[in-house]
């Protein structure tokens, strides 16, 4: 196994001090996938951290195949922000942009980035799955590399320089796994439409499926261009040149502001047990016990329940939960009814209130914070899931 | 003139108070256009209160036709919202949504609105310009209306029931301006590229032309319902029903953070002679002085200088000035070069660098704080302007 | 029973609506002490708010002697202001004056408090302990309104209005609850060293002995004048008139950001076994089950560990937890050992830390994020506690 | 002139980068005072940097006396912490401390630090006034030492290591220049009482006179020790000891968030004038032209103003202004009057509302927003000047 750091200077400060985004690249003993992994590009979203630990010690100690670029925090303005005790962690604190909704969408540049026009410039008699699929990663990086130019004529925004370096560090991953978390949450997964049937041997309890669309997610930034090959590859019925074998998916490890290295090592195990199927590990992987069932369930089935009134909330069910419609899902304090009361009998129930579920739903996470005015977001359910496995 | 308040409860917060929107409605002696004016989106763009005041106080004191929607604080969670001394106004503190890119895009929901099929439902040989007009206008308000309730159906979230609830009282309007202010910055005006020849009427010496097209400001989402009538007219051969009546602009009033209450009735007097040239005021109207040329531009040539290094900087060009390509734009400050110096001579010069314009512009705005990180905003600049007027 | 609502408003805000604070007297059937009880004046911590609604609750549906101020959110600023989706609560935001840290200290103006004068200008033959009791809490108010006017010529500042404000409400108690929560905490007690021998009719699990000292909190602000009164009573020998009945604690409740009915119960309980032996309650209280052991220590030997270290913390010891010397108290993972390395092994595991307990202690509380710069605080525990009971 | 670089590693961050704390000494050709010279401990208020960069300047070229300690960026912590466009730079922002109000108060620990016991701890008779000044300094460096590693017993919170590091580093100094701005301010000085016949000879318009007391600030932290050493030499009757030579100031230069290295040049210009008055410039100093008129007040009559009422307020006097009592100060819009008006016409005016000047005063500042909520500062004036020179 080769070992290598990589360093790049991601934003020189007032005081002239420097913020750098550190990338590890492993390399196995044998040709295989390349594997992307990073983790807390939301600051407080850290549990990845603990994974990636686990993951550079198994890969420091068994025999793999292929590579792998690890950075274990690939966000280093988000993480080293602080409002209060907290992270202020989602979005820069500048520009209110989401880490996690502002990469690149190479579509939107069809001067620099078009699958159709370079799949006519090769001689498609003479190329393989495998000679498009390394061809490919060539081309996807270097239209990456002429979008930083581009991007960077009047100096480049922070948001997209982080953007683009993880992109391009990323344009030549077969597996890309962007490691987050929930506010407080149960363990899930996003995967595109087009890998729904690959994503059960990533075994995490629930899995939300979102459209073969870009949204500004790391995970959409670098599916959508292998979506895009295959459809124009389909489109010139050349489906015997598409490997089909790219995968992204946002991995979600709990709760944010949170670290726990015994359940890292399981969250490691998820990991490593889907690489083991993927061809990356030497030997057999076996977990230390079976992983739950999987459910998954649409992106249009993944609800919002927000505060119909502000108050002080108990969440009552919890992340991983199960439960039927009209069951209670959380509880609310507000004395406002107090307000000008001449007697507390029969009014002081009606400080407290209840919300009550809408349809039967899977808790996938809920606020952070008991303290929710009107109007923020209290729960995230996901309803008509099916089992996976 | 008769007077009325509207208020709106926006949010209800942890401890029982709440945050209202309040909009005045002043109707005129005789018909006309309906102008919608609202200031302070974001909380800290404050200079539009003053013009309002100006002219309520106008209003109050002179006849006018048709009738007009005031809203003074537009946004009641933003201007009570501060971080630090100044304001935490841009963009939710929250969620990170920028106030002015979150209003809600009727076009994404065809089966809520479709001006095609509204259009096909009526008897078009019985109708007019002006009834065509009146009755989009209820489909618009009926349009939103059932957005909401479809919005509303686990709660609303804060942002969209503010955009909603403008959005609502705006459908009415014939006119609509929306009161913002730069960071640092001159006087200036977006206006769609449907209304280029009109905007000459209201005399603010700056105009970025932008497309047809919904990016999620108040201007966009108040113009485009009234652009796809029109291109649906069109489509239909029945440009002669097409009123082409409907104006939006985004009024840039100057400096965040800042309220002027003698230019504040220099602003009200732009809006006043616009207003008079679409017939609002029954008498003439004469400005105190004659107002400055006029340039426009457009926003693919409205550029964005992002800070090279991080440092402390000085804004030598001043918004509203004309330079050319290579002139100095600003000077910044990093001490980094005496980093393990052995002496000054010769090293102290490189702590003091200039970044000079790469094209001949108009400055816009600049950075409303000297201390500024590598890949922050440092400067807005229009480059390819010519005159209106 | 007797119950009344009072308002005061404590803020206009920019836009014109207001913040209040809510105050609810409830008079019993008989004489009896005044309990002055309020919560969340650092607006995260609002478990207080699920004890005062069961306290309310049970008042309304039991007969009790005296009378009660309750204050269920006693800054309208502080629970209202977001940073993130969690609450920006132990400092104003504009200031940065901690919430609790902030009150006014009656002694620094002795022009208008002077326990000496006041006693020296009252016919102390004719005075009796509970003559004395009345005419002081009067003494109080009204200086407490002095100062008020003194702070007030230039207007008063926020901090000062709010305080003034709740120190005037609590003037006349003879019992003074202030309702907290640590970050990650369990629930303990601060106490005043003149009422150590009371506290243990408190049940709660551990106490910090504070000096008899102002140091700007709620309990100390309110304890000091009756510390000043028996210091001037015991200089004139007249410790015969000292009733010595004052109490003032500050209750923490757990941890912050979070709401428990259930546990708020509990809570509502060791305060309802307090106030029965004060003889507020006029029937016999019986808790569910008993309390658990009670435990002391000196403000002195309350520690602070910050961390030595930048880095994501795992925190291996919980709040309650009772650890000795050299125990590992938390972990805490920074890949800067990595950078620049050429192989992993002997190096990953030096990215992985250990904190050791420096003394046997008591865990009280520790940091809510896992996310940490060097030298913020990781963890508060108390060494050299004793059995209170 | 000799020069060197020190570097002080302030904080690790989480993600394995480091903030540093960078020092420049500079190195006269003779003996002389050593000037200690710091800048914007408060992130936001970067004009001394300015001035720094000039200062720098001025002695790589012109031949001194003494030494100098020199740190451009005091804080790098603040100067790196943005809270949207703007600068989180007044206090820490997880802790709330206020910069420049959490310096350590040697005189707290006297098992650390007595001058008493430290001066019978020499043989008087052999000492002379420069003997103990140097000895002094020297007990000073010991005594701060001694105290941060009495911190650091379960490592050292961010806020003492910071104030600690920069007390140690003026701990030789007999000149210390605390380089800040105000909110929108104009220049004025803070100087002890003691050093008030010597303040004179630095020629910034407007000096506030402060106690010579602790109250946490940098110019307090260090002039204090040698405010005691002379008390104690008094009471010593060794008043003939006492070199009288220490002098510490707060500079306040102009605004915060704004640099302009014109008016640094004349900032620097003052301060050269200042120090070869002490001896440190090799040959005459002549500023491009005479310093304005000097006038000074004491603390107790600088005044702040808070706002009566949230509203958008207009700063009618500016920083530098003289104005009478009963003058308008500022102005300010609310409009809440209009809620639930039936007409405009004698309401509206009611939304437009101004401060005046309770007493004759020279404005010193303002607030740098125009949105206050009630409670928050407007001005600050200082009141009953007198002319210094």
């Amino acid at each position: 196994m080769s070992f290598d750091h990589l360093q790049y200077p991601i934003k020189t400060l007032p005081n002239g001090d420097r913020l750098n985004l550190n990338a590890y690249r492993l390399t196995g003993s044998a040709p295989g996938p390349h594997v992307y992994i990073q983790a807390s590009v939301h600051g407080a979203e850290v549990q990845g951290n603990g994974v990636v630990y686990h993951l550079l010690d198994f890969f420091s100690k068994n025999e793999f195949r292929g590579s792998l670029t690890i950075i274990p925090t690939a966000n280093p303005m988000s993480i080293n922000t602080k409002a209060g005790t907290f992270t202020q962690g989602r979005f820069n604190a500048t520009s209110g942009n989401n880490w996690n909704r502002n990469y690149q969408n190479l579509e939107e540049y069809p001067e620099i980035f078009s699958p159709k026009a370079w799949l006519e410039s090769l001689n498609l008699a003479e190329e393989t799955k495998g000679s498009i699929r390394k061809k490919f990663k060539h081309y996807l990086g270097e239209s990456l590399k002429k979008l930083r130019a581009q991007k960077s004529e009047y100096a480049i925004s922070d948001d997209v320089k982080l953007n683009l370096t993880l992109q391009h560090l990323a344009s030549s991953a077969d597996i890309v796994l962007d490691l987050h978390t929930g506010p407080k949450a149960c363990r899930y997964l996003y995967a595109g439409e087009f890998e729904k049937e690959k994503v059960v041997d990533l075994p995490f309890p629930f899995t939300i499926i979102i459209p073969n669309e870009f949204a500004g997610a790391m995970d959409e930034a670098t599916f959508m261009p292998w979506v895009i090959l295959s459809r124009n590859l389909k489109a010139m019925n050349l489906e015997n040149l598409d490997a089909k074998s790219f995968e992204a998916y946002t991995v979600e490890l709990g709760s944010e502001e949170s670290l726990n290295m015994n359940e890292a090592l399981r969250d490691a195990e998820r990991i490593l047990s889907f690489l083991s199927k993927r061809g990356v590990l030497a030997n057999d992987f076996h977990p230390t016990s079976s992983f739950e069932p999987q459910r998954a369930g649409f992106l249009k089935d993944y609800k919002t329940y927000f505060a119909p009134i502000g108050g002080l909330y108990e969440f009552t069910l919890k992340p991983g939960d199960h439960a039927l419609k009209g069951q209670g899902l959380c509880k609310f304090l507000n004395f406002a009814p107090l307000e000008g009361a001449k007697e507390l009998g029969g009014i002081l129930e009606q400080c407290l209130g209840e919300i009550k579920l809408l349809e039967e739903a899977h808790i996938i996470n809920h606020s952070p914070s008991a303290v929710v005015s009107e109007g923020q977001a209290l729960y995230q359910v996901l309803e008509k899931t099916w089992s996976l496995k």
